[in-house]
């Protein structure tokens, strides 16, 4: 009974999405593992899981200190243990006084704990160099997706030509696809430009929102910066452009800034959609509508498992804002231990505090590292012939495009597979390196790539690219 | 731009609904505490929750080993610590061997660690007496209410009278009438039989089905056992009779099992829909659909703010359990503290392990002050003229009901309130007793109630009670 109804509804539109979305959670490698694993005995040892931003199984080490108030508020009685240094007790006193009983087991209120909202508001205040953030537009998440998913779902309504279109850039992160698709909405495909290092065009966007007039209603416009999977970093120009345009057209800004810490390439530098609005003077930053995301699973921390995120909204009419309070409300309230993570994220340990030197040498140290990796990968794979790839400059992805022969393309047609899975199946079959290939996150027809995360440790990456190098040289070989 | 679209969307059927959710969600709260504070001086020092079941917030304590092993897995340094007893140190370190990394940082499959999902099927199988169950048909989310949502989303589709209708209990918990107008299903009012102790009737269930399929499809039958907001257990004929309802008009059984734990009347038990299904024989075991959700929320452990659940689907067709493992994979994954949490409620201490006696402990006083609680509520509650109270059998919450004056509902139109939403306003400001108006569960036209939890510590709630006791004869005479 629920089969037939089941796949119907979501058999037309959400499956492909979907499926592409699970292409970069973690639920695929298994799969590819044990597909691989049925085969022959492989020429490899070990399967490296490049395909998902998930820095800790990639073996990043978690902010001791981070830790330490979290194990604080898990088990109190540790607030009597010597061990413990005095700025990671008062942290957990502080996040267990906001605590319904003092407990971290209570629900909070559904937008999150109040003091956290608070801290998270200071952290935007500093980073954006004293522009005034308010507690009530801060609403905690279960990670960046879920408040992503709920702006999305605010924001779509109407039917056939009516329907709510949004903007989102091409390649994308597949949780938009997804949730356009589930909501009902129109998806707008604007290209970033591969050739300007995966640049954000003014002129592609009106392209592609005229185009999109004819057919629906654009009212969103969804941006990734740093970029995921593209790792390019927006200019301060760019982005005011990108905010006129918004206001110029009447679009919801959708500013997903959950790499905002990972910044690598020299004259790179982020700079918030928040900010640049509100230098842009009254005229948009008192009417552009706008929410900005940010995460604790990305940046120096890492920490995706623990689900942990916030969204500020700009400009929302109260209204919609009532609205929105109603529709968190369902799920009662973003997990805590999630929101206790995200207080230390924007309250990280200051300089006159016992746990500040620890502290900058760990995230330093993440940072570097994948500064050194960004560079690394760009490198290497700009010594393969058929790979061409854009600088790294931030987020911890790398999208280099290959050049597949014809005969490749001609067997993968065959296989009924995309040209670009087909060659990522091959690698993973015959390196034991699993990457995300590029059909998952869209491309201009014609092109392939893949995403690979450059979190593998600086050897084990070294390995990878080397690897991916000879595979690259062998296949090319094969099908040539 | 976005206001009047999203008013215009959700305006129609979810505003009122989520509304009500929004009454059960600790949001409400500090509304009404804002609204009696803005007041003259109140005759009250504190304003006492018994709105909502969060038992922490009413000041009960985690249970120790619980605690141990989260503070563990969030700072592995302290597996060291000779303070942490060996199972708790065990538990730990078999929950990091499962995470990616060796760290709850890491994101788990979007179906939740394996080897939790494999003590949820042990857990399962000791709970039902030996049937088996299988740990790919176990999904860990994100709370119950998540399990819930998605189930929902998958068996919801059509148009018109196409549409699918979802049989719910009146009174009910608010999250599902908020999830089906959020969805577009149809909700399909089934009534629980308050002169029988809230007792299901089949009798019923037949009416509202024959009635609703003049307008809709009906595919899903939701039940709550032990009833929220009623208290009722069910009988395991009434389960068998549900059951054979079920199968004979081709309803998706959806059983929300949170209060497993929390039976407290004489003569009563917790029957598990599974282990009743497959009691049955194979002509039911092999084909009724259903899924049961449980809960970290309630129970003895009350663990609300992490957020751990999982559910368990049976007889799901193996097309759509791959349409749920797309959907579960938009949102990456569980929060992992949650997941682990769930791991040491399904295999808490054995008798042979030091930390047993503690927990056995920890948990039995939990239990029998809910149920000296349980019974106190009754007692004292029918004591009261203008009060009846059922017995609270199981879960965490009374709805007894009130006989208001002519007076009082028709000062409560004037005002543009619902009659037990007056009451309840007038006995927060009055007394600071936070309680639900029984029209946010729904309730028979011309009959009033309120939900109290059972949660705040004894010696409270019989204050909360002589005080409700004493607002309902001053009521009554002021309006009579």
């Amino acid at each position: 009974m629920s089969k037939e109804g089941t796949v119907k509804k979501t058999g037309k539109t959400v499956t492909f999405l979907l499926y592409l979305c699970s292409l970069v959670s973690s639920s695929l490698t298994p799969f590819l593992h044990v597909q691989t694993c049925l085969g022959a005995k492989k020429p490899f040892t070990e399967v490296i899981k490049a395909n998902i931003g998930d820095a800790h199984a990639m073996g990043q080490k978690p902010i001791t200190f981070f830790r330490q108030v979290l194990a604080l508020c898990s088990y109190p009685a540790l607030l009597e243990d010597s061990k413990f240094p005095e700025d990671a007790k008062q942290r957990a006193r502080r996040i267990l006084e906001a605590c319904g009983g003092h407990s971290i087991g209570a629900y909070s209120a559904s937008q999150g704990i109040e003091c956290i909202r608070q801290d998270v508001a200071r952290y935007i205040e500093k980073r954006d160099g004293g522009i005034p953030s308010n507690p009530d537009n801060i609403y905690l998440s279960t990670g960046a997706s879920d408040a992503i998913v709920t702006i999305l779902k605010l924001l779509v309504c109407g039917e056939g030509r009516d329907r709510t279109g949004v903007m989102i850039s091409i390649p994308q992160y597949p949780l938009y696809s997804a949730a356009l698709a589930d909501l009902g909405a129109v998806q707008i495909n604007y290209y970033l430009d591969e050739d300007n290092c995966w640049s954000l065009n003014i002129t592609e966007l009106r392209r592609a929102l005229s185009a999109a007039r004819e057919h629906c209603n654009p009212r969103v416009l969804c941006i990734i910066n740093p970029g995921n999977p593209t790792g390019q970093v927006q200019s301060r120009q760019c982005i005011e452009d990108v905010i006129r345009f918004a206001k110029e057209e009447h679009l919801f800004l959708m500013a997903d800034e959950v790499y905002q810490d990972n910044v690598y390439a020299e004259g790179c530098q982020f700079h918030s959609f928040k900010k640049v609005l509100f230098e842009m003077g009254p005229e948009y930053s008192n009417t552009v509508e706008m929410a900005s995301f940010h995460s604790t699973s990305k940046c120096y921390m890492g920490e995706c498992g623990f689900r942990g995120g916030y969204m500020e909204v700009i400009n929302l009419d109260p209204e919609v804002k009532a609205q929105l309070i109603k529709l968190v409300s369902v799920r009662l309230c973003p997990p805590v231990p999630g929101q206790a993570l995200l207080d230390l994220v924007v309250n990280p340990p200051q300089p006159d505090e016992p746990s500040y030197a620890t502290f900058m040498k760990e995230r330093t140290a993440v940072l570097s590292a994948l500064a050194e990796k960004a560079r690394l990968t760009e490198q290497i794979f700009n010594t393969v012939p058929g790979i061409t790839c854009n600088p790294v400059q931030g987020a911890m992805y790398t999208f280099p495009r290959i050049t597949l022969p014809q005969k490749a393309i001609d067997k993968a047609k065959e296989l009924g597979l995309v040209p670009d899975m087909f060659y990522c199946m091959r690698l993973l079959d015959e390196e034991g390196i699993c990457l995300v290939p590029g059909s998952g996150f869209g491309q201009r027809e014609g092109t392939y790539h893949f995403r690979m995360t450059i979190l593998p440790p600086t050897e084990k990456l070294k390995v990878v690219l080397q690897k991916i190098r000879e595979f690259q040289l062998h296949f090319t070989q094969e099908f040539s």
